[in-house]
């Protein structure tokens, strides 16, 4: 079954009537990921998809077994060579000589490159940026049956809590030992895998953005701040829960990071609400970290979906004219589904970060993961 | 300390020079890797790079302090903002207003849509596959420094190989439960982690190029054709092992899968010798595969290294004249690691992939990883 809603389905290709875009042409493997094929198609991954203008779907999979039990597509190309020749299909599927081709923002240089070599008289769509938006619009919002199974990985989320907080307070093991009980737990309250490898930081490691390696065999409990970052994947939908710890007394620098962290937290999750701008929501908890003296360098938050990092951004509006120019307000609005994730990190001291699951469930703001500090 | 050795950085900007490019822009983000980033500067991930034809090397990382411990570039821009405006400083770089930038093949559109944008007056080096093939050839070879940190990644690798039996001969558990053993042992034995999910496949799975998700909740040890694909990461560098088992009585059909995949195994390595055309070796496997009804529908090995889809690849040698104007022959060289790893796949038979790596060291073909076939 394809995650996509044939309602929505309408709206990419009235906007590629609209915009006289004949194919859209999307890939997604190893290197270069783009969810979008998973989302209009269903099928998992390892695979280029062509879209007419009519609404045909056309993929062309690594695994084709793989396509056959996921893939809903109007043509499943089983030559298994067909990753390595794309532009025969976009020839094939193209209406006329000449086709206006839209790409998204993501799609490695090399199949533009290629789609031009083979078809020197294809048109690239004059405006990317656009359609780029149009696949953020779609996926920004989530049907019910995707609400489902992204509150379905929170609860997976929720559960494990507790695992972790024993794990804690016990004061004993390493980073990669929490590590492994996550995985396992997770697994057991019925995840189909992390939603990406822990990060586990103790408070040596804590004020990395995201730690290298992910989890290391150091003493999780060392007096500090601390930190366990993680998720599930439950059907493809994933969720993704901060907890920030710490252990034993802190320095009053370190009381500061962390009260300032929740109180950032605090105000942003107050400040969601239907048809409010996103970036008020990143700018009430940024106000909060530099009145405090501190910066964060990431974004507030990022929507869920079938991937981590989905639509919408929870970001500062951009104040360089270009990123203006390309840059559009997006408000709270029903079926949104994103992390709220204010984070403070200082090398010696360490780093706090909180992150719970927020959707928008009819005209409610729902914060359905349940993390909250542990102070041990 | 960064990976690529002087004289390697010599052969780079000698083309670069040669070629006339002014500038090269490299970027490395979650959703679209590129390993040069690294190989070039020695920081993790998450960067922007820019080099100049005069080899300085400026890099744009998202974390700071991370690049402060493991970078080594001419200049480590320390603005947090900097990622989202890598024109500003490829401006800077340049030496003239309408710089000649070469990119890899795999860097995402939009980057070349932002620079573009704010420099109109800049021009692409004319023939990215010519650069793309500078740096594959670069990678495609390792310094000693390298190979010792593969062997390193191998050895752990193949001291896992008696964990695997152990569990694979009681019979019992899941795939996630061996997933789970892997990759507890693998960081026993010095792993700094995973080079990728250990993909666990019993016969039901086992047809799945790679299988998704990568282990479940079967039990592994149904009767038929099983597999393990599973390697680690040393000091960032990886190794890339897959085991063929197999459970109970075969039919004579699971039987001919097993005993063709092992001998174009056999006859590959047995083909490997410095100087052979790398395609020739592919089609030696390919050639037992197909003899015996059966296809390929991967290649049949990579290089190892920062990234465990390294180069060279060892692939067949295209067949359309479009994709023959790009390629060129590789030949065996000192100093090369990559992988062997023929696979026959049969929906409701099962799969079988045996991998092992090899590396070329003071001329000789050394196959530095033990894994061999498991039949119980």
């Amino acid at each position: 079954m394809r995650p996509i809603t044939q309602e929505k389905m309408d709206k990419l290709t009235n906007f590629m009537e609209k915009n006289s875009i004949d194919l859209i042409f999307i890939t997604d493997w190893g290197n270069a990921r783009d969810v979008n094929m998973r989302y209009l198609t269903g099928h998992i991954m390892d695979a280029n998809l062509i879209v007419t203008s009519g609404g045909e779907t056309i993929l062309l999979p690594w695994d084709v077994d793989l396509a056959e039990d996921h893939a809903q597509v109007d043509t499943l190309v089983t030559d298994k060579d067909s990753r390595h020749n794309p532009a025969t299909y976009v020839k094939e599927a193209a209406k006329n000589d000449s086709p206006v081709i839209g790409f998204n923002l993501g799609i490695p240089y090399r199949y533009i490159l290629e789609l031009q070599r083979k078809m020197p008289e294809l048109k690239l769509f004059e405006s990317p940026h656009k359609l780029a938006d149009m696949f953020t619009k779609l996926r920004s919002t989530k049907s019910p049956q995707e609400m489902d199974k992204l509150l379905e990985a929170g609860k997976i989320g929720n559960k494990t809590i507790k695992d972790i907080r024993k794990f804690a307070e016990e004061k004993e093991g390493t980073e990669n030992d929490l590590s492994f009980i996550v995985m396992k737990k997770m697994q057991e309250y019925g995840a189909e895998e992390n939603s990406f490898p822990s990060l586990v930081a103790n408070v040596v490691r804590s004020h990395m953005i995201h730690c290298h390696p992910s989890a290391g065999n150091n003493k999780y409990s060392e007096n500090g701040l601390a930190l366990i970052d993680y998720g599930a994947r439950y059907d493809g939908y994933v969720s993704d829960i901060t907890i920030p710890l710490s252990f034993g007394k802190l320095s009053e620098e370190q009381k500061k990071i962390k009260k300032t962290c929740f109180k950032a937290y605090e105000e942003a999750i107050a400040a969601i609400d239907v048809g409010v701008p996103l970036w008020k929501i990143s700018k009430t908890a940024v106000d909060v970290i530099e009145a405090a003296g501190y910066n964060m360098p990431h974004g507030l938050g990022h929507g869920l979906g079938l991937t981590v990092h989905d639509a919408p951004g929870i970001r500062q509006k951009p104040t360089e004219p270009e990123r203006i120019e390309v840059w559009r307000e997006v408000l709270v609005e029903e079926g949104m589904v994103f992390t709220i994730e204010p984070g403070i990190y200082v090398k010696g001291l360490g780093g706090q970060r909180l992150e719970n699951d927020v959707m928008i469930r009819n005209g409610k703001v729902e914060v359905y993961t349940k993390s909250e500090p542990i102070e041990l």
